[in-house]
């Protein structure tokens, strides 16, 4: 007895999906994926239509989606990111039913209360056995992490691993247990290596990223946060891998044993955890080789599911013991609520991940951001879209001084005491104009393209069409 | 923000648990457990009655549970194994409501389709830390794997780990995770050591014994199943160890690599993965100090859980696909059903266990008892208490010859030309009156005092009340 069958196309027969049906997909292998495009033409090969697409983040990569969606073959699509190519796509009003979009923690809740349920779950595995215990750790297309895929593996009513890897049973070190797995299916290929994991991401190098990395640091330290215990996330951009590297620096040098690090894992994060500052990682998502190969021999670096990571639904996650993250922004507010779902035009580029989850769970919520982007200022009036609400941010980093939720007057009083340049979010705003200009509203017409569901399940903002020019 | 709680007593306050509901415990600290008691008690002093008590194995340890049985505080009894003290006081017909016995493969299954819903599970996890990432590897009650608490925690309504030795967060390699856990009890201690886990189990000397295991790798050997990837299991009785020493010897003398070991494991089995026969270990329950050692330290020695293991529920289990597993019977009737469940006079004294799971996986199960034990006939033509049926069970190994199931031909053809000693059941039977004569039938009543429910949810047998002498 074993799993296996010959076809993508067999295990879609083989699952019983029909009109109307939901199928997920997760994205560790981002933009270098083919499970995705493999299985939804198969789908439509088969005929079948008004399809539900739960994926936790969508590509470039995922640009046949456009036909599958003009065909009729998806009529709702489900995220909680989406890159700029299909965001225009959906924000021309391409789509009859508005995007929903959700955060990395409020999917898994919805999808195991229920709220959300999966028909069919396809599983890209880098490695599998043939009754489907399976991993992102082995194999050629290894991706690290299946931590997104654990809860639509475990609720789906059909589970499809997929994989380019087949490992004698059992494999061990399983991410995913044969007890979800229905069906297994080996193509010759899964992703393109280049796309799954980017090689070891460089820290910027632009004077500005560096000058705010620095200052975030020193906000950090400030705080009083950065003591034996200390657990910390930061994302991959650049400033936000310098402000990694900067830490790292300060915490060896004052040698303070953090407890974990956590988030979507980068080699910055393997090599604070080998060089002691902190205990272990918490990975729900590996973006590079290094922390590949971290996760597969260093039993420190452990893999989370989805729902561990950020689930508001779970008795707990590891957000909920989380000192300080620091987050992106395409925007902030005067009442710094953050906008990364849509670009300057108003159109969908992106999408909160993990980042109101992180921001509503660390102590310290720090956005770094530079006062303007290719012209455009970075503080605003009111955000184009709200992402994560300003009641779940602490302080903006820029590269003109530091503004303090007012709600966080004492963190206010430390940064002051820490000599460090605290000025007020208008002023910023202020700066920021007198150097950008005040910048046109977009066009953005009535129709509501996309909703963006808040962690707690309410509707936080709505975005709406933006006409192509 | 944690979860510890300063006693059981207002763990079982804030779970909210009233008359009638369901606890349930998980029996990885065996006759060492002292947390059930502990919860027992408490339950008690709060005055709450009619409860539930699913508990996935019942040791003499747990005696108290008489007199809450006494005292109306257990109404109910689900477990898939109990040793005789209780069983004895339950035989006696000392409770209203049958106890419900199931399989450890049937419980979670149970548990996970909501046929029997728990309200609060109480975890007895040798270490943890403050949210309730927890394991059994670590701590000084170390007990190796908690797979049977798994379900438990994962689907209750309420989850308390009750630990004597708190971790600072996040405890890496964790057997459950926060997400499951509402609150964390520390106490002095969750178990006596020398009942949690015994030193190393020994071999039987009894040459009865001995030459039954030589019986029994022979009938592998001829099996044509012992080759190139051969799964096994074994209990950790005399014969079943001595059967594990001699297969692990053959199996290096002719270089034969096996796939998996499965089941409680011993450290007779942990040899068996250390020497090559096997390249990874399933674990379930260690029975050893050995056993726990290697699960904490060895990568191919895994954690599974109950329903990974044997549930018939999930897409799929460990035991479908094992090749072999040797078994034990209190007796073993002409169509080759077994008893685990009672002794000679009727009384409760054991529980299917994994028993029915592994018999109705393997590709080979194989028993193997005595012609009779302390003058009394082993085999017999209709087993007082039908805990595996005969249908999954596929050979009898004796001191006085084999015995093969009728519907297994072609086996029974494999032993006769390997010169393997093939005799019909019923001359085992026979030989086995004319040395210990015909026993008398127990007295046994008309009042059903358990029912025995197959691992497919059918009731397969019932066991009906004992007086006392």
């Amino acid at each position: 007895m074993n799993k296996l069958v010959g076809s993508i196309k067999q295990a879609v027969i083989d699952s019983g999906l029909k009109d109307g049906m939901t199928v997920s997909f997760h994205h560790h292998l981002r933009n270098g994926d083919y499970v995705l495009n493999m299985v939804m033409e198969a789908i439509a090969e088969l005929g079948i239509k008004d399809l539900t697409v739960n994926a936790s983040s969508l590509f470039d990569a995922h640009r046949p989606l456009k036909e599958h969606i003009k065909n009729g073959v998806v009529t709702h699509i489900l995220t909680d990111y989406m890159s700029a190519e299909l965001g225009r796509f959906i924000s021309a009003g391409n789509m009859a039913n508005p995007v929903q979009f959700r955060t990395h923690g409020g999917r898994p809740c919805d999808i195991e209360n229920g709220t959300t349920p999966i028909d069919v779950a396809f599983i890209a595995a880098p490695a599998s056995d043939c009754m489907g215990n399976c991993t992102g750790k082995l194999g050629k297309s290894a991706c690290g992490s299946l931590g997104y895929a654990m809860p639509d593996a475990k609720n789906a009513k059909f589970t499809v691993v997929i994989t380019d890897e087949l490992h004698p049973y059992p494999l061990t070190g399983w991410s995913i247990p044969e007890t979800d797995v229905n069906e297994v299916v080996v193509v010759e290929s899964i992703g393109d290596p280049r796309g799954i994991v980017s090689g070891t991401t460089k820290i910027t190098r632009d004077p500005v990223g560096l000058s705010m990395a620095m200052t975030a640091v020193d906000v950090i330290k400030a705080s009083g946060l950065l003591k034996e215990g200390f657990s910390f996330q930061t994302g991959a951009g650049g400033a936000s891998l310098a402000a990694a590297k900067y830490l790292k620096d300060v915490m060896l040098r004052e040698k303070i044993r953090g407890s974990f690090g956590l988030g979507g894992i980068t080699g910055y994060m393997v090599d604070m955890l080998n060089e002691g500052c902190f205990d272990s990682l918490m990975d729900v998502q590996c973006f590079d080789l290094k922390a590949v190969e971290s996760i597969r021999d260093n039993p420190r670096h452990c893999e989370i599911s989805a729902t561990h990571y950020a689930s508001p639904g779970a008795k707990s996650a590891v957000v909920d013991s989380l000192d300080v993250v620091i987050l992106g922004a395409t925007q902030i507010d005067t009442d710094f609520n953050i906008n990364v779902h849509t670009d300057s035009n108003g159109r969908i580029m992106g999408g909160s991940g993990g980042h109101s989850d992180t921001a509503a769970g660390a102590k310290l919520s720090m956005i770094i951001a530079p006062l303007s982007r290719a012209r455009l200022p970075i503080v605003t009036d009111r955000v184009t879209c709200i992402s994560t609400p300003g009641s779940t941010i602490d302080v903006l980093v820029t590269q003109k001084g530091v503004a303090v939720n007012p709600k966080d007057a004492e963190l206010r009083q430390r940064l002051i005491d820490a000599k460090i340049n605290v000025v007020d979010i208008h002023e910023l705003k202020a700066m920021a104009e007198r150097t950008s200009g005040v910048p046109e509203k977009p066009a953005i017409g009535d129709r509501v393209v996309a909703d963006v569901i808040y962690r707690d399940g309410t509707v936080i903002d709505r975005i709406c069409e933006v006409r192509e020019d």
